[in-house]
């Protein structure tokens, strides 16, 4: 322990030392994607070695995760009193205390219209700070893992995000809100969905469609609703809290599984699909939608599962599409792939071959629709009964996205295709409903020719 | 001109003639796809060489594409008085004349639920013997071009049929009526609307969600209601007839470039997405729902252009997607790449370089977006406008099935990629929305890096 700066160590602890800075100076810290300016704080939440926590101008706390790149700057002692540290979140008795992990995105984010460019970081403690309804609702704390738009993210953005929700929720606050870019979140949603298992707490993901300096922007009140539900909602899952229509009347939460982004720019753009949210918030009540969720328990333990294997394709079909394709994912050493069928489940019988020898080889293959609405059956036609008896696993009415996700997190945790089959078909996170699965064990040896064609 | 055959000519008469048939023989045509037997009787209303027209037993006539494999047997002289021809269309006055046009699908067949096994082809004209109305609301002619499920369906299916529609419509018919699978019939629809430019009449697209042995089938409502609007409906252009709603109290008809098939077995699954319907259909009254669209005008000159170039991916985009799945397309010569981009028209950054060298080597390389409604714009951020600035084309508002119609069919008609950009953002057939299109020229040389990154 080092007494000059209480609760560093490791890298953070030598970053801090190589610059010469104790706690109340002013320092820079500098990372590729952006530049932050605070009062060095001492830690007390958690004890890992790569986070620097800094008070920055408007008041709030923000740990910054640093890497062997990360350049920390001492300006100089703390210039202002304005800079002194408010009672630490533990003080203030009877709020809940909520996490904000800051990802990148709109909500985060500020938008020169005139220009093009996107202005400096808003860290979600800036947001925190314009919205002073916050301060009524929980103590909060935030961290800023990245800051990208959400089309940037990947698989591995998700681990990170998965291991940054566990921290805070292993910390013991009431509830984590991920803000988050609106592009991906719905994928981002369904990773945290099933690298989160037996979640105490919730786990609220909220973006903006509209940027906060902007008279229509959605993001003050999709923020309070996130923190509403993440200190005070009864469920302890992943969800998405997002305008429930275009008006500022409700948040709606969807479950992270079932939520999908319908419109490019509307403020209720994300709708659940195939499944009913899980809850609406109106004013500051919170109304439960659907009486099948987990409930909320700080005892549960829960299980962090936050590995992703990316070698899977997410294929939808379309007249024309080119059978060479599955071959070259399976040369690639892709491990499985989704398609997003037509109608109840099909794709061209020109297709079969190569699905047929992508399924030989050991890849995992499983069937959408691209209608989005509605389930897999792809017992009705022929087309189906051969694709079902080649050996594709039928997703019912999973949604494409969340089987392209659970296909990726499902190889990485297993290498036997026929758990990864079972486990595609285990409800795990209220991604599919189980009564109308109609997955037929296929014939252990592929035959020559599919029957019934 | 042969005295015993009137009307045959070419590969027809020369089949007819190796059988030794003549008018009112009862002959048998086996295809690939399908055995048919009838009488034969002289043709009217074409004079190609490539069509048999039998009496079947329901009483009507059927036209039967034969090519060289085709097998004509004869099977004796006429055999029942029932089979003598009823007196032609042309002699019962005041009806209008419309042709279906068979293709396969639910709507052209009977499934046996028991055993799996489609039952044997039930053609367009059996769906008009056991549906009465028909008679009531035009003299119809029917010809069976495929019997194939419609995710079966290419881009050289899309090609015979638009040439097949326009043989009835210069055959100087009311309206043309397509029987279709409901899979792919968004893409058929799309790809009939730029095929058949100048449309004197209207071409309506129908199919079935369940099959005409059940109880729910949506078959005859929806067959009537095409033949209505084909034989009555003001405009002249490429529709879709399904039902409105899940009950039977209307049919809606969608333009053919705006339609897309949103649920997997509901009857009312094709809605009109980013546009209002055209039409609906109540009893046998046509109401339209917009004052835009192209007056039907039996004297218009139209325009047959039905050539696809299959060269065409769609790539909807998802994290962790390989961007080296593009250049695997452009090195299997690809003219042209959709994304069904994030949001507003975002891929993940790392599929720059991979973009940009498409983008250098000819490739037209065009965004949409997967949100599916509203509308692409690329300005708002810079992944939106480091993708402009790489020469990627903003499709606007257009569904991204039917910009790849639309890509396919505008690379048959120009080997400029400058053109089929302009074409891609010229309005042919209603499938965007011309005020919002903020597409801006690219720079001559693509910069070394994009600006703003």
């Amino acid at each position: 322990m080092n007494g000059e700066l209480p609760g560093y160590k490791g890298l953070a602890l030598k970053l801090l030392l190589e610059a010469g800075a104790g706690i109340g100076d002013l320092i820079r810290i500098v990372r590729d994607d952006m530049t932050l300016e605070g009062v060095l704080i001492p830690r007390f939440e958690y004890s890992d070695d790569r986070h620097i926590v800094i008070k920055i101008r408007s008041g709030y706390n923000v740990g910054i995760e640093v890497s062997p790149s990360t350049k920390v700057i001492r300006l100089g002692p703390e210039a202002k009193p304005a800079f002194v540290p408010p009672p630490p979140p533990e003080q203030r008795p009877g709020l809940p205390r909520v996490s904000i992990i800051g990802t990148g995105g709109t909500i985060a984010s500020r938008v020169d219209y005139r220009t093009g460019a996107v202005r400096p970081v808003m860290s979600a403690s800036d947001l925190y700070s314009v919205i002073p309804e916050l301060a009524e609702i929980a103590v909060i704390d935030t961290e800023i893992l990245f800051n990208i738009f959400s089309e940037d993210m990947t698989p591995r953005h998700w681990s990170a995000m998965a291991e940054a929700v566990a921290r805070h929720v292993r910390g013991g606050v009431q509830g984590v809100v991920v803000a988050h870019g609106t592009d991906t979140m719905g994928y981002s949603a369904a990773a945290l969905s099933f690298a989160l298992q037996n979640l105490p707490v919730p786990v609220i993901l909220v973006g903006a469609q509209r940027s906060g300096d902007r008279p229509s922007s959605d993001a003050a009140l999709n923020l309070i609703g996130a923190v509403l539900a993440a200190s005070r909602a009864p469920f302890a899952e992943v969800s998405v809290a997002m305008h429930e229509t275009p008006s500022d009347e409700s948040i709606v939460l969807h479950r992270g599984t079932r939520v999908r982004k319908c419109h490019t720019s509307r403020r209720d753009a994300f709708k659940s699909i195939n499944a009913k949210p899980l809850a609406r918030i109106v004013g500051d009540k919170i109304i439960m939608l659907t009486d099948e969720y987990r409930p909320r328990d700080p005892n549960r333990e829960f299980t962090l599962k936050p590995k992703f294997d990316e070698r899977v394709a997410l294929i939808k079909h379309y007249p024309g599409l080119n059978p060479e394709v599955i071959d070259w994912y399976v040369s690639r050493g892709y491990r499985g792939i989704v398609f997003e069928g037509t109608g109840l489940g099909h794709v061209c019988r020109e297709l079969f071959p190569a699905i047929k020898r992508a399924v030989e080889s050991g890849v995992v293959v499983a069937m959408t629709s691209q209608c989005i609405w509605g389930r897999v059956n792809m017992n009705v036609y022929s087309t189906g009964r051969d694709l079902l008896a080649i050996g594709v696993v039928p997703l019912s009415d999973m949604l494409a996205e969340t089987a392209l996700v659970k296909m990726m997190w499902c190889l990485a945790q297993t290498n036997d295709p026929e758990e990864v089959k079972k486990l595609l078909l285990t409800n795990i996170a209220g991604e599919l409903s189980l009564r109308t699965v109609e997955y037929i064990e296929p014939p252990k040896t592929v035959p020559g020719r599919a029957p019934g064609s």
